[in-house]
């Protein structure tokens, strides 16, 4: 398919435009339109211009509130809960941001519990930002019921994705994102186009018994943790962080049959933030590329977050890669 | 091979009978009985009396200081550095434990980071007391490498554990302690003993070459982290974490060759606890039960730390299981 070829700045306000007139307030407009021209730049195809139809779906749905406020709660020292009004995420971190960042600094760590909140992106541009400034980030966001716990043969767990970011001296942060399914669900759809059988461990059918196949999985089954019943545990921490910690609905909690077309799953999301200059010994962003150099010296050739940095290099010189089709798509979205 | 049963302070005592005698303070004697006596209580077999020769050898050759003194650093509101001295992890832990408790509970969320340690236990110990208060608390600690990061040939990562906790509501708290190896080496060494292959992905040879031959990975070989990149990543998270993070040394840091008989990782530990009574809605406790009872519908028939207690609960009845030679071994360790 034909490229095109736009600069950073004209995708993110057209996206822009697409969200206020879709349904959004101008405040959630800016902050999802930046979110997806930034994973689209950086080559998260899956979370970039690919989920404008579903972000439209769902406002169409009315399932989710585009002008949503969130509002910022300061619930202790180093405690910041923000209610996102059954909003997005993204300007839920965004409007609690500051605070969070303040409390970070000052208490060494901090964290901030997001709930009543539909997350529909990559995780690790909510944690990239802080080490960018020099602290570490965790976060963890649940989404919809789509995983099967370790032993069991019903779905239950969201995809559940734990996301890292830690500064790296010299070097853009290290940063990773990785779901603690053993595959997400787009890639099950592209083996089956392909006519290709999964790796063994990654879905059941419908009945709970494991499969290979992918129509299995797709039509009625589910997928599986990644790395058997070690990930299950950290999907299952991910629901407790990110749903029972904030406040936020687990993944299997939320009924959204009466909005057809709607996408986004309402939940909840969990960031802690630390500040490394508490620590002791030498400056942290020293020691993540002492670990770096070691990591390549024992022969991993690509560092999380490369590829994505990579990309990005390329979108500044170039401009952000789309389709042809995709670009006349968007553009007809506010013709 | 016989069985012996003692009641669990009966152990405690004796165990510390022996750290004593063989080169500890009484402080740090008290630790690590109560340590490996709640292991061998709760049947985690590699961490309870098997640990002992390790322990006795590592005195032995100066690698650790067993009189060591933790000193406690309150270095933010929300931050403890502990320097162990040199010392076992444990003993810093409980050095540090009221001024994290305090700190937790003031700010919502807390960080013991203690650096110049040496853990060479379970990690579900040190995190599950903070769950029996009803806090949340995850703890990640780096060992010695053996571990080769994703896509790599050589071992840089430690087994490098990740332990979680919660308080559930009318149970004993959920617990995981998981290794971010695909593999113990102790299960490595049973399977070369029976003769047996190991699953793909468990562990490379001399070369860094994939292999399924347990006896290739003891020969010069390592380990693989477990789920392939994602368990790599994670076990990274941990090295920054555990060590950059704590001023302690990374698992390839420390050369411990002019002290044979060590056996105890040199490094650092993060305990984060979070206190969820700041959180919203309704009660966190009440939560997890919520999920865990959602988790056994769905057909996981064993959570989380399930086995632990029923021994637990057995070893209360009934005395603490020990092997009739390893008691013995042990009696005379203080004769």
């Amino acid at each position: 398919m034909p490229e095109a070829r736009l600069p950073f700045d004209q995708l993110v306000s057209l996206l822009t435009s697409i969200f206020r007139k879709h349904g959004t307030s101008d405040a959630v407009a800016a902050v999802l339109a930046h979110n997806c021209a930034s994973a689209q730049r950086d080559g998260s195809d899956s979370h970039g211009v690919f989920r404008i139809p579903g972000y439209l779906s769902t406002l169409a749905s009315g399932w989710v509130d585009g002008h949503a406020r969130p509002e910022v709660e300061d619930r202790a020292p180093g405690f910041v809960a923000v209610d996102a009004g059954n909003g997005f995420a993204q300007p839920a971190l965004e409007a609690g941001r500051e605070l969070l960042l303040d409390k970070a600094r000052h208490n060494g760590i901090a964290l901030m519990a997001i709930r009543n909140s539909h997350h529909f992106a990559a995780l690790w541009p909510d944690v990239e930002p802080f080490a960018s400034e020099g602290l570490v980030a965790l976060a963890m966001v649940n989404s919809m019921a789509c995983v099967v716990p370790a032993g069991g043969r019903k779905p239950l767990f969201g995809t559940n994705p734990i996301s890292f970011a830690a500064p790296r001296a010299g070097h853009e942060p290290l940063v990773f994102d990785l779901a603690t399914s053993a595959i997400a669900h787009g890639d099950v759809q592209i083996a089956a186009k392909e006519g290709k059988k999964l790796p063994e461990g990654y879905g059941v059918d419908a009945d709970g018994n494991p499969t290979c196949d992918p129509e299995k999985v797709l039509n009625g089954g589910a997928l599986l943790p990644f790395g058997g019943y070690k990930g299950s545990a950290l999907s299952m921490m991910v629901e407790l962080m990110a749903a029972a910690l904030t406040g936020g609905n687990f993944s299997f909690e939320f009924d959204w049959s009466g909005h057809p077309g709607a996408k986004t799953p309402w939940t909840g999301e969990l960031l802690i933030v630390i500040d490394p200059a508490c620590g002791a010994g030498s400056d942290f962003a020293e020691r993540t590329e002492t670990l770096v150099q070691a990591m390549s010296d024992a022969g991993q050739q690509r560092q999380p977050g490369d590829r994505r940095y990579r990309q990005r290099a390329e979108a500044q010189r170039l401009g952000v890669a789309l389709k042809e089709d995709d670009l006349t798509y968007l553009r007809g979205l506010v013709d």
